[in-house]
């Protein structure tokens, strides 16, 4: 039986990477994202790997849409199998300007989201005795940085549902684990040099060297396909005993 | 110069507990909580340890009223030292049938109100050279319980605001740490004796032996006292480089 | 070219399981262990993957011995890229009656031979600008279990080694990552089992279920495969940014 | 009752400013370290607290003489109430140039002297219901740094130690903790500012700005006297709860 897995946020950066990686291993997938093309990104990515596709752009800050993403995927491929939530936004700001609306956004998608889209994929995978539930969470859902209270705070939250998810999910065969990677080359992490050249007053290549990657022992981004890898060993039918822990892959960081 | 400490939630409970350690040590103390009669309990107090209180019942799922909060305390006192944010909700309910309002109020009261007091608070702390906030987060804030998802992740993302307002607050000499109980006994703890007896179809008294404290290798709720003196330690002037860590009182639960 | 892996205890159990992996992907195997028949052990696994082998008994109590097998390892095949330290004893016993010898044995081989092993295979990875060192630690390196107090003090010693070992190999491209399962049928549980059956006067079989998984969420032993799944992704050459961190298949355990 | 405290490497640095706050609080104290003038250090703190201490040489590296420590001290003062184990040495190089030698003697004197001095007063502990042991670990009990490989190795160790004591004691009154601080400064310290200098050629000031203190955002050392506070809380008679964790003073070096 072909597999379905949800990816929110999945039209570019780590979401796209991880679909492709499911994709290659045949999983139908249910893409979502804020991407204007997100159709023909879908389509693209079906006939590349011959798969079953499907785009969404339902928004995560409301959980009726969030209900409404989960009943479409279940309509348009059958079931729900595996649900990645790695949809994210960031903002970086000292604490004392941080604006309230921002935090309450980030939290929102971040974190609140996590909770819905299990939420309402939860009857699914109960009824089915299978589900997978992968959380792109980050390093910094384990360690933080300063001016990235709302990030790390939801990051830090779902490590918290992460684990929750995991005990509830144990009689009925669903596991709920947390990937934490480092610094990955995205658009979100092109905006992070952009925005914190700003804040600290330094050019784009001194904030990549002195500030992005100044935690992490290996002053390399990490590959994005080693974080689809992951999440495929984690989805797999033979993993219903790996649930509730992070996998960081980090560089180094959380180490010292 | 007297020190000036607000503690949420502190009618009753550990905020109590807490505001009677502060007291006996000669703080004045902004007291805050839901009790009707909290304008009493903290002239009871001020008489007790000649000391000046006050009361506000602001209400903390509303961020202007959190922002007001703040302003009464410094006005009210002419500054404040030392935040303790210890107000909290719990709801016990697996998480396909968990309200989403009451996800919603929980990570509002337990979590996002830390988020908008450090920030009023900041500023009058910065202004200071000096600031102690204490979050009261929870065993729960390193390590998970089945049916209190909304009570983890914000306990959980409290941790990671805490780390970041650590490493944002060293330039200005003010801290943040966390303290994690395990069991308590407290008003909050007795209802979750009775919501749980209910999901588990258990006695209360099987609850507290077999479900409440069975992952505490001592079996005894934490003392409120003990509490209390892990926060004055953190409050000296002394404890600028303690910062940015949680202190766990658990009974060993977190060890196993 | 082919890649040459040195796995500890390898001829039975969770190392053998490993080396089973390794050998699927065509990676030249050391195998070492206690088994009479070692040498039969590594024929057949030869044979049964078309790869080249090669078994030693070095004795990992011994410094010396160990920096024999590293060089018989470089020797035999030209190279060591992959070091695994899964090579480990456990003994059950209350501290205060637990043998001061048996200790001993328990850091030297658990713990001090990762020591003496990576850092014998330190200068041929430094030269070659490759290495990826694997060290199967336990469930037991990041949580504790009572009457086990030589396993979870040398388990926790080798996830403190991974980190350094992570941090200095980091401009060589060398890792060091720690995989930490919860509980594997192998020999050595087997006789956990037997022993903690003694210890707590209970059947076999009330040991597993009352004791030995009591602790995991998900009732099931962690499958061998998964084990040898995770090392083979961290010893992937993309994986040079995945370093210093744990990895950890325990059912739920360490969520609680 | 007047209660008796054992405290091990403390003629100087941590372990004598324990001392002095213990002796502050009318403990009997077993002073313990390598001063020629141990003795003298021992009446001194007698005569300025007015208490009854003792001195004494043991070697640390032999369990014999460890037991002869607990001995004597039971002889002395009628009982052991606390153990604080705080004695270290620490050795900084690359690990493939780390002597043997030196590794097994910081972990016989960072971690096995631990096993054997909670081993020889357990049965004390037990006997007496009551028992606090109280390891000296470190933020590298927790965290790595480069060419530390020994002491990181040996401080983790310490806290998986801490955890098994902690639920073996729990039925006992005796509880284990561990105190995590960061840079203190100490002769141990003041060695390793040269060590490093050497290391990585530069000056002292360097070291200690660039390097030390590196890491922690509070760029100041921590305080003798906190150390103390803490270690006081966790030996009280009302701590019974309060097992297994480790309280961390690092200036927010783990936060990040």
């Amino acid at each position: 039986m072909t597999k379905t897995a949800l990816i929110t946020g999945s039209t570019s950066g780590i979401g796209f990477g991880i679909a492709e990686s499911f994709a290659q291993k045949g999983y139908q997938i249910m893409l979502h994202g804020l991407e204007a093309n997100g159709k023909e990104i879908a389509q693209k990515l079906a006939q590349r790997f011959n798969i079953k596709t499907h785009f969404s752009n339902h928004n995560l800050t409301n959980a009726e849409d969030i209900d409404r993403l989960i009943e479409l995927t279940v309509n348009t491929f059958g079931r729900i199998d595996v649900l990645i939530n790695n949809a994210g936004i960031q903002h970086v700001s000292p604490i004392d300007e941080f604006p309230n609306a921002t935090y309450e956004k980030i939290i929102a998608i971040n974190m609140n989201a996590v909770f819905y889209a299990s939420k309402a994929a939860w009857k699914h995978m109960k009824n089915n005795k299978f589900g997978r539930i992968i959380n792109i969470s980050s390093v910094h859902g384990i360690r933080a940085s300063e001016f990235k209270s709302a990030y790390v705070t939801a990051k830090h939250g779902v490590i918290g549902l992460t684990k929750v998810l995991a005990l509830e999910g144990a009689p009925f065969n669903i596991t709920c684990n947390a990937i934490c990677p480092g610094y990955v080359k995205t658009p979100l992490v092109d905006n992070q040099i952009k925005d914190q050249a700003k804040s600290h007053h330094l050019s784009e290549t001194e904030v990549i060297e002195k500030i992005m990657l100044k935690k992490q022992a290996v002053k390399d981004f990490i590959p994005i396909q080693k974080i689809g890898e992951m999440a495929l060993l984690l989805a797999a039918d033979d993993a219903q005993t790996i649930t509730g822990t992070n996998f960081t892959l980090d560089g180094g960081w959380s180490a010292q």
